[in-house]
């Protein structure tokens, strides 16, 4: 209820300026009648599959579920609070974050359990998160991997007479963030240790996403497991059960099955993070959906996958040459850092319904408001047809948005989504 | 005065979402008397140097009146509506800018006059257009290159009893839009004939950006030249002065050379469009204005050139290993696809003033909301300090922003400057 009122009250009004809607003056956007298909939206458009991504969302808290672990989807792939209200309904633990700013919008939309997965740093970065926690309903875990960013913290909560969760970021050589060694490690525990009440220790974090090869996933996740169990023994955590969490979208199966194979039982919390399950994509995250269907026993009962569910739909706007479709997307509408937008369906103004696209047709270039779109000479595509691509890397096509529409089946617009970058 | 009473009708209020600022209540932001060098300021955020702006405009709009034509600064880059302001303000004729959506946030800010420097294409954005064009106050301008697209735009705009103006886009082989040879040329020229007080020709337009070398480009430049000469002869514009109009922000002076030398005189008015020079940057656009400050003798006698006015600030939040620090600030942040952004400036909070940093300092990779920032081992550097960067590419950093820093030399938080991607 308080999610509800909180969201209908931030999102009453949708501008008119906003890229991929066309102005509209209503938030009951299903009662526009708007249809994809009768040019009713202003392309380029992100369009997000009603259905897709319900099947998404199921698919994988019902994997998580099963491996009796806990779900909190990085939120930073979308910043859509309307999404991260559906995860939270459909069994999510909590949402994951990374910044304050991305924090501050969580909260705002309703949100009251947060895992950001990074240090905060910096006053007003404080200032924003200690006003959040003091909000008795808030439950909040940042990480720290250094003494100088706990003095930080502990200095800055100490004074507001607020106390900050935290968890102990373990790194790898050549990673991110992270504790790399015993050194650091002890430096780090000896600082939490002089600051009581202010900064408390409440689990161990790791991302996996660093690492390529499996192998060495697996060990850098015992490693944690390993710390983890040591940590419990010599109670330094301030909290029962003790969070352990990793995963990004890539490799949560091998993240699940490792925590799970741990042994922790009751006394430790596992919580996942993958982000970009939702929507999904045909780039990084297909070829890791690809290995886990294949070797994941619980991925491959359920007899099905995660499928792409975000499209851009944009126009042709010249033909200049026999093979060169110019479409009106580029660089400002799509993700083009691990693999460039790959057509996917084919509409005329008028016809009855989309259809596939040859397979040679490719996206061969992207300047910032236009893509090349390679085609052979006599194909029957024309200016003013539509053409949907699918994405590669859903966090940096999202962030090119303020609004989304969902479709049905029909094409019928029914919901928008807002985002907040 | 129209454009005062309408920016200020729809910037009365800041959302407290806005990444790179924190909550705002007031519009009135220098009366919050914040600085970011005391941590006033969530970072990372994106912060123009109000002195240097103001300097590449005045130098740009100097430059451009040299030749005695006309700058229609290309907006997409910026999407900021104050900064379209300021650009009239000094002089610009008009703003260009690339899409539908675009052109609708530049008239509800006040412009009257709009290149949209590319094709309009499908029924929900000829809408849009329709729209603003209906406005007596309203100079559109849009491209065409075919014939289908002609008579899309004839049928619709014949429909809603308006007349659209248009240029003839010319292009070249392996290009991007634009007719590549004279049986293209008169198939355009044959249906522009038949939707005569509906599509209504006024001039030509080129895109020289798609070429590398530049004696293709002055042969590019000088067919547009003759291509606009030809049909002034055979009277097919319907616009006295007719224009014709080129120039990205790489090759603006080689424009302004040939278009300038054609001796059109009073018969053709000359519209420049470069967009990136209000902020400049440290990548492509950098080593194109070192060609030109080199070359060119307008910009030879200026004495001074572009400067870099825009930066990224982020904090230190890990220093892992002793020649890694990781910074706040990743692909949601800054534009990557042209050269990663360089860090200009290390700031320790409590100090007097940000120094310069070490020239063997430099960002080795970006993840969506981290910096890799390569040191050398012993450093004076902390968790907790500031850096900023300089960036390359404008266009794709100013889209990951909502609202945008202003600050003065002392770093006081003059203004804020709101885009609407």
């Amino acid at each position: 209820m308080r999610v509800e009122s909180k969201r209908a009250q931030l999102e009453e009004t949708i501008g008119p300026l906003n890229k991929g809607i066309g102005a509209l003056k209503e938030v009951q956007i299903a009662s526009c009648g708007w249809n994809l298909l009768r040019e009713d939206v202003s392309l380029p458009a992100a369009v997000l599959y009603r259905d897709k991504v319900a099947h998404n969302l199921r698919w994988m808290q019902s994997f998580i579920d099963t491996y009796g672990v806990k779900l909190a989807p990085h939120g930073k792939t979308t910043m859509a609070p309307k999404l991260f209200e559906i995860q939270l309904q459909g069994g999510a633990w909590g949402i994951t974050l990374a910044t304050a700013h991305q924090v501050q919008v969580a909260y705002a939309h309703g949100v009251r359990r947060v895992l950001m997965a990074n240090e905060l740093v910096g006053r007003r970065n404080m200032e924003v998160i200690a006003d959040i926690v003091a909000d008795p309903e808030v439950e909040f875990y940042c990480l720290v991997d250094s003494v100088a960013n706990i003095n930080q913290l502990s200095a800055y909560f100490r004074e507001r007479g607020l106390r900050l969760k935290v968890l102990l970021e373990l790194g790898v050589k050549g990673g991110r963030c992270g504790v790399r060694d015993d050194g650091q490690l002890d430096d780090v525990l000896g600082a939490l240790g002089q600051s009581p009440g202010a900064v408390e220790l409440c689990g161990v974090e790791l991302y996996e996403g660093v690492l390529k090869d499996e192998a060495d996933i697996r060990v850098f996740l015992r490693k944690g497991c390993d710390l983890t169990k040591r940590l419990l023994q010599e109670k330094k955590f301030a909290r029962t059960p003790a969070l352990i969490s990793g995963a990004g979208s890539a490799w949560y199966d091998v993240v699940a099955e490792e925590f799970a194979a741990a042994g922790f039982g009751d006394a430790v919390e596992i919580v996942l993070r993958p982000g970009c399950y939702l929507t999904h994509d045909v780039g990084n995250y297909e070829t890791a959906q690809r290995r886990i269907l294949e070797s994941n026993p619980i991925a491959r009962e359920m007899r099905s996958g995660l499928v792409p569910a975000l499209h851009i739909w944009a126009y042709v706007q010249s033909i200049p040459e026999p093979e060169l479709a110019v479409v009106a997307m580029g660089r400002r509408d799509a993700a083009f850092d691990s693999g460039l937008p790959r057509p996917a369906l084919h509409y005329r103004p008028g016809r009855k319904a989309p259809s596939g696209i040859p397979s040679y047709w490719e996206v061969t270039k992207l300047m910032d408001q236009h893509g090349y779109l390679k085609i052979a000479p006599g194909d029957d595509v024309r200016v003013g047809d539509m053409v949907a691509f699918n994405i590669s890397h859903p966090c940096l096509t999202f962030d090119k948005w303020r609004v989304l529409a969902v479709v049905d089946k029909k094409y019928d617009v029914v919901d928008l989504v807002r985002t907040y970058f």
